[in-house]
């Protein structure tokens, strides 16, 4: 089994570099995944995430009906699910998950979806300051209450996909369905 | 010159993949430049931007005071720099930029700085919404009034790294001075 918890503490690595994400939602029977690029940490510990969902999805409706998200990175072997998930609405099909190929397992503490194959998976409440700012500006502000990642490329605390496979390598979309893989490693010297 | 305007309307395009940025402050004759890894787009047109920016931070001080900031893409090319930026405290150092060796310009809508080699800069005002989630989360939203990137990688409303040159492709910071490059180009068939 390659996902392993993530301590808390170390669960804004998840999202540090800017990955692409999977936003998942569940109330009332239903269940939802859609993609968003706007994503991202917003506090260290206890670990808190910052991610703008239309208020015309399903999700946002899902969401707002239950406190509570998951967030999943995709990988680069789901490029294709990706863009499908971001592509439809889960208000014209019903079976969107199904349609997509989307297989998950519900998070423990929440029942949102954790979507097999992702590299990373957290669950996540809704802070009440998202009153604030929801409304004018879709943003929804989160604390992740449990998270793992696939061992094969996170560990110790970051990503390491320069030991992985490139297919596990996280996407980062740029426009139209076209994504960047997360690309060279580049170890900086602090010149001073 | 390679920094051509980019049209409002595609400017979320610059921030769409989730790269780390550097984030210019200016106010009473004192500038400032600090990378940020957490920052996102907002809304698409007009464009509005997400930052963290830590309260204890010389670059939050001049952007309370200002109401202002710069947003620059740094590329591979500055690794170095945007570690040493993202290292240091202009509170510690008045001569931080110097010392970092950040070239800049000052915008012409803002003053802030425009950091010489980046491959986008932003100028950015600071929205009234802001007061509901500086203060508990060091959140900024800011609208984008003024937008450039260099021609050489982006063109036609969104990024090309994958034709030009390796030393501009974006940073993406994992943790501790080590970056990921924006790397290969995924294209996607939407499956249904």
């Amino acid at each position: 089994m390659p996902m392993q918890p993530v301590p808390l503490d170390k669960a804004s690595r998840l999202l540090n570099h800017g990955p692409t994400v999977l936003v998942g939602s569940a109330h009332g029977g239903r269940v939802n995944v859609m993609a968003a690029a706007w994503a991202m940490p917003l506090d260290f510990d206890p670990p808190k995430i910052a991610v703008v969902i239309d208020k015309a999805t399903l999700t946002r409706e899902l969401v707002d009906a239950s406190g509570v998200l998951s967030v999943c990175v995709p990988c680069v072997a789901q490029a294709d699910l990706t863009r499908a998930v971001g592509g439809e609405s889960g208000k014209d099909h019903p079976d969107k998950l199904q349609r997509c190929g989307v297989a998950w397992e519900p998070g423990p503490q929440t029942g949102t979806p954790l979507v097999q194959g992702a590299i990373a998976w957290m669950e996540c409440r809704v802070l009440p300051a998202t009153v604030h700012v929801a409304g004018p500006h879709d943003l929804i502000l989160a604390e992740v209450v449990s998270a793992w990642a696939d061992e094969r490329v996170f560990s110790r605390g970051r990503w390491h996909f320069e030991t992985g496979p490139d297919a596990l390598r996280s996407l980062h979309h740029v426009a139209g369905g076209v994504f960047y893989a997360a690309g060279a490693a580049i170890q900086t010297q602090h010149p001073l």
